[in-house]
Order: structure tokens, then sequence, then C-alpha cells
């Protein structure tokens, strides 16, 4: 028996892993035992990124058998059966049996759960949200998610659904959303949608205009840019504060590529949060501390 | 010693006590052993409410000591030390230690909560919502609050301020709340902001309309009754909506004097909530089953 575990993210196009000794959970600086990442290739099946995910895992461990495995998918997954529902990116992940799959090639205990409730507790065991018993973790991106710890362990909900703060609506008279809402909170705040109403406010080809550049622009204080970017930070605050108001948690950690969008940008969401919740209803907002990497150490969290 | 247990509820006129045998926790249909519901007068205080409920506990056990007490208080509870914070409609109520007060008085170990999280948990325990793991009960009466079940048991918050869902905001645009933003759903769906409204437009005095008859007229289908109805059934559908997609509830029990405003209302309620939800995230909204007695309810299960 060995003191390793394994832990694997099957990202969008990226797939991640890493061992690390079980010594970590006691680390205050916890450090990959030997890590590595692969791209999905375009042509990749559920097949082929599970073999791929295998292998990594076999070097990495170079024929030592790990304690436990820990996996964070980027999809719907059943947390209890470890049964992956499907995939937005990759074909053939309809009803996939992963744990099982992980369980049978390492011999030895696998759980998996969702990218957003994976990277939520990395961040709470390793990153941003250390020590606090209740967190809500936000990644504003390509789209917007979240997870949950609530009295110190993963909330999922009745059907594993918790946390989808991106399609909370904020402004029902906002801009329509592809769920069929309008002013849904990732219709606002999460990147290609903001490009998109750039790229359409000014005249542009969609494709030509990205989330980075948005907030490029609006840092040059291009006036389209800076009016869309601050939808979204108000957008997004305003769904913060409404969930604190629900939940009351410690802390807000948000990571993603939108939260790279300079100070105006976190000024204008936790104004907006603060402005949201009540008085009573106190909360810090932090920016996430693992980038990245935040589901990989979930995965060795859930692993724990 | 007893099988007897004490439930008593600071309501914000009204005292009520009641003593069950701890049998109740196994039966279908539990009842009262014994029952008292005393008006608290307007020259109340804190120390006149305590004694006027210590007294009719007395009554009620006739000279035995119960074996725990449970107590649902209308205002802020540190739920960890049993210290109320204050009362908006009784005065002395700041910072009592209501829980020590009826261990002394009964010698039998007391557990305090506020009312909207003792509600919920008689709803779950004893009411619509028996069964379910997650659950979120809402009152709409004179305000909107709420509280949690989740993964089976009372979710309160990092600061016992869990469950705000009246002041989540709908609609950035919508009328003004006394608590400084516009569109919250209390400042749309609850009984004297839609009376208010009704007035304003039909240029009566405020005080010549209640929520009540917000829903008579409603009900007869005079148009401003029927569009500010509409609109506070809207708002909260919408919040549910919200919080289903935030939290993934089972089901989500509605008490409180306006969900007696007819068909209609329930109705707009429902689709709306659906609609803003995820087609994923499904959850049934139920009829509260215990009426006013919820809280009573739920402080027997709050000293189970």
């Amino acid at each position: 028996m060995t003191d390793l575990i394994l832990a694997c993210d099957f990202g969008g196009t990226k797939l991640s892993a890493a061992v690390v000794e079980t010594a970590v959970f006691s680390q205050s600086n916890p450090q990959w035992h030997n890590h590595q990442r692969r791209f999905s290739p375009p042509q990749a099946t559920a097949q082929t990124d599970i073999a791929t995910m295998i292998d990594m895992g076999r070097e990495l461990l170079a024929g030592k058998r790990p304690l436990t495995v820990g996996i964070s998918f980027g999809g719907p997954v059943d947390y209890k059966t470890g049964v992956v529902r499907l995939s937005h990116h990759v074909p053939g992940w309809e009803n996939v049996p992963l744990q099982d799959r992980f369980e049978e090639a390492f011999q030895a205990p696998a759980r998996v759960d969702n990218d957003a409730n994976v990277a939520a507790l990395g961040e709470w065991r390793f990153g941003a949200g250390r020590g606090v018993a209740d967190m809500l973790y936000v990644t504003v991106s390509t789209g917007v998610g979240g997870g949950w710890i609530l009295d110190g362990r993963t909330y999922r909900g009745a059907d594993g659904m918790a946390g989808e703060i991106g399609h909370t609506v904020v402004d029902p008279n906002g801009p329509l959303c592809l769920c069929g809402k309008r002013g849904c909170v990732e219709r606002l705040a999460s990147g290609p949608y903001m490009a998109q109403d750039v790229a359409a406010a000014r005249g542009l080809p969609a494709d030509d205009v990205t989330g980075k550049q948005v907030a490029a622009w609006a840092e040059m204080g291009e006036a389209t840019a800076v009016a869309i970017l601050e939808r979204g930070a108000k957008g997004l605050g305003m769904g913060i504060g409404n969930a604190a108001n629900l939940l009351n948690p410690s802390c807000v950690v948000l990571g993603g590529g939108v939260t790279k969008s300079g100070a105006r940008w976190w000024q204008l969401v936790r104004q907006t949060a603060q402005a949201t919740a009540l008085p009573e209803v106190q909360f810090a907002i932090l920016p996430a501390a693992l980038g990245d990497d935040a589901p990989l150490w979930g995965a060795v969290a859930l692993a724990e």
C-alpha cells in the first residue's frame, strides 16, 4: 500500500492528472508529487479521453497503486453512482460509468463529481476559501457556473444541479439568453456573451471579438466595451448578492478568465453584491487562488 | 422523568404553547397533548411575554417536568447561544438569553431558533415537506421570509441569516423597497406592499386597503388589483426559480396569508418559478400543511 492519491481533471479540451502524497492534507503549501497535462484532440471521444487519462495516471504512478482516485468532470455527473450523464464538448459520454472504469483500472476506490463542485472543493480545501464553513464558488468564463460548500461539505442539491447561479435572473427586461430567459447572470457576465454584445454594438463580425478583448478595450476606455463590461459586473454582483441573502455564506470565491478584467470590474462586482445583500449579510468576495488547477486540487480533496 | 415536550412560539402579537408526548415523532397524524394561546397585549415587553409563556407552559405541564423545550421566536436569534438579538414588535428583547431563561424555569434543555427556520422545520418534520432531504420554506405574509432544510437538517448560514428570499432582487427597475433596493421579492409580493400599491393606483388612503382585500378585488376582476397581485405572484415565482437554480431543492413549501389569494395566484407562482429554473431543475411547489401552527410544530421538532 502506498500513500499516493491520483487526481484527474477531464476539462473540455484538456486532460490533466496529478499524483500527490496524502501528506498534502497537512501541508500549508501543498505541492504536486508528479503532474501532467495533455490536450484532448478535436476528434476525441469518451473512449479515447478515458484511455489517455488512464495512460497518464499509470505513467505518473510509475507502477505504484494509488490509495484513492479523485476525478473532476466538465459536465453533469451523478455523484452517487459516479456515472457521467453527458458532455457538451466531446461525444460518447452519455451514461459512462467513469467511477467504475477508474476503480477497475487502478484497483482503488474512485470518486467523480462535476468540475464546478470539484473546483469549489479545491478552493475550499487548498485555496482562497480555507477555514470557512460556508462558501460559494463561481467561475466566470465561457459560462457562469458555481458550487457550494455548506456546513463544511459539498452541497449538491436533490439532483446534483445546485450552484446554477449563471441562470438566475437578475434583469427580466435584459437581453435574451440561449436558455430562453432574459437577463440571466451568464447572459450578462460571461465572456462570449459580452464579446457578442460589443461586436453587435460596434458593427463587427461576432467572431472578431473575444471576452479578453472586451476587457482590454474597456481598459483603454472604449465606451461600448466599458458599458458592456460594467453591465456584466453589476449583473454578476446582483446574482451574488441574491445568493448571499439566500444562503449567508462567509465568502464567495471567483475564478475564471473574466475575473482578470481589472480593478474596476472587481470593484463593481463587490459594490453591487454588497448593496444587494441585506446589511446583516456580510461576506468577502475573493479571487480564486488555484487558477486552472482548482479542479485538479479539488479532485485530490474529493479523494481525501 | 416524563416523555413530554414543551413547544413555545413567540409570535409578533400572539404567544402559543403546547405540550406533546415524544410518541408524536412516530405518529402519522400527530396531535397536541395540551395546547394554549394568549395574545401579547400592546403594552407587552420581553419580560411580560416571557412570564406569560412560562405561566402557560407550567399550566400545560401540570407539575410535570418536560424532557426538552423547543422555542420559536419571531425575530433574529443566535441559535448557538440561544440569545435573542431583538424583536421588531415588542420592546426589551435586545440580547435576552431566552434559552437560559427557559432551561432555568423548566429544568430541562431548551433550543431557540427564529420563526422562519422553525416553521421550515415544522413543515419538513410534520407537514408538507415530510420525507424530502432538501426543502425551501417561504412565508408570504406581512413580509416574505424563508428557511432551508438542506441534506436533512436546518441550514442557517454563517451568521444565521440564510433564507432571506424576500430581499433577493428580481427586478432592478421595479418599485423601491424600504430596504433601499428596487424590485425585491418582498416589495412585489407581500400583503402590505401590494395593498399600498393598489391604494396608490386607485387614489385611496393607504390604510383603507389590506392584502386580503387586494386578493378579494382581484377575484372580482378589478383591474388594478389583478395587475398588482399578478406582478407579486410573478416576482415571487422568479425568486423561487432563482433559489431553485442555486440550491436544487426537491420542494418549495409556501405558507402565510398571501397564499390564500386563489388558484390564479398559485398558477402564476408555479409557472414563473418553473420557467425561471433550468429544465433539469425540478421541484414541487406545495401549500404549507400546518398553517399558523408551523412554528409550534417546528418547536417540537427543534426539541426532538
